[in-house]
């Protein structure tokens, strides 16, 4: 590596998302999925998050650890596109690149101050234990570019219609009855974005796929929709070993 | 330091903002000042950059190598409040922060594809030789928030009108007809923030500014002027030595 620079974790990430396969591709996609923003060491301190309490959203700037394996390449397929086109490195947001440095806004919903200073956040798009090297407050008159285009990514993915086996739905009402955590909206949001590959998605309807979030392993598969537009079944839910 | 990341720089920033002191405070509020983005080592490749014309406006992750020997600090006195009072550092787009990493959106006005891939951008407020450590497409759905607000920049800053002395006038015209590009254009919209910080603006109206910009001085003072808001009045335009 020619010229680099090296930079601290100032926090990590406490997400339900705890595999790679399933999580929104982009933030804001799954508003009612909460995580947390953990301050580290000497970062951990009320006075480094004085006055953030005055913005809705903050930026994000963190690795993406699990993909820091992978070695760069000039081209990427992203998955947006099928999967079959390939673009340059830097016209995506594909974790595999050369400074594995991700981006995320993300609605900040809370500031705890106990011994560890928290950001509870939701919308979030990132794997649990995400180390974060930056947290910035949202700017809306600079952030927000009015009539900025980008024809590759117009607009969010179309959404599936997710049904519930009996069994899930009852889970979940339980769930939230224990628990207040509305279980079964958090998974409609995830899977209504469809996380396949799409060179999966002509694949047979009997294929099972499944995911970890929070401490449960979900299972759920594609039946035939309306539109051409699948259909996504949730078949199990099941705490994880 | 415990936890960290090094990443490696794959471009430099070429930009006619040669000293810190005038840069604007954030990207977008000077938008005829252009730049470059030179692709460096092995991400100087067309391939690196395939597709991103499809992009109106991209992200720059770069270091703010000139703050680099500051020590962060929890607190910090962002300009924008006067100076005299003091925020957490995360609730900031201080340069002085722990990880010394800057985020900007810029307006991608050209890519060239010579012996060395370039990106001309245009309303970047960074410092010439800046190391960029990422490159990513701006996606409005997911970076524009609806709704997000931010109670301490609400807004632009107040805008100060800016007059030129007839010399430097006379010059700009020259300048534009010699290299068509439009000098008191750029001039003016990065004059017309008011660089200086807070503590200095009650002081004489006598004291004189400078900054260099492209290969030039440039010297200024302000003036009384209307409903409070100072005047900035253009002296110098000398050539750098």
């Amino acid at each position: 590596m020619a010229e680099s620079f090296t930079l601290p974790v100032v926090a990590h990430i406490e997400s339900p998302y705890k595999e790679k396969f399933g999580i929104p591709r982009q933030p804001g996609l799954a508003p009612s999925v909460l995580g947390r923003v953990v301050l580290q060491g000497e970062y951990n301190q009320a006075d480094c998050v004085a006055g953030l309490e005055n913005c809705s959203h903050i930026w994000l700037q963190f690795v993406f650890h699990q993909s820091l394996h992978h070695s760069w390449r000039p081209k990427v397929r992203p998955p947006r596109l099928g999967g079959n086109e390939s673009m340059g490195v830097f016209a995506t947001r594909s974790p595999v690149r050369p400074s594995a440095i991700g981006l995320s806004v993300v609605k900040l919903e809370d500031i705890q101050l106990g011994d560890k200073v928290e950001l509870i956040i939701s919308g979030m798009d990132l794997l649990d234990q995400t180390p974060v090297l930056d947290i910035k407050p949202y700017v809306p008159y600079v952030d927000s570019v009015a009539g900025a285009s980008n024809q590759f990514a117009e607009a969010a993915p179309v959404l599936h219609q997710v049904e519930f086996e009996p069994l899930c739905e009852q889970f979940c009402l339980q769930y939230y009855q224990q628990h207040t955590i509305d279980l079964k909206q958090m998974l409609v949001e995830i899977l209504q974005q469809d996380p396949r590959p799409a060179y999966q998605r002509k694949a047979s309807a009997e294929r099972i796929y499944g995911m970890k979030f929070l401490n449960f392993d979900i299972r759920w598969r594609y039946t035939a929709g309306v539109n051409s537009i699948a259909a996504v079944r949730l078949l199990e839910i099941n705490s994880c070993a």
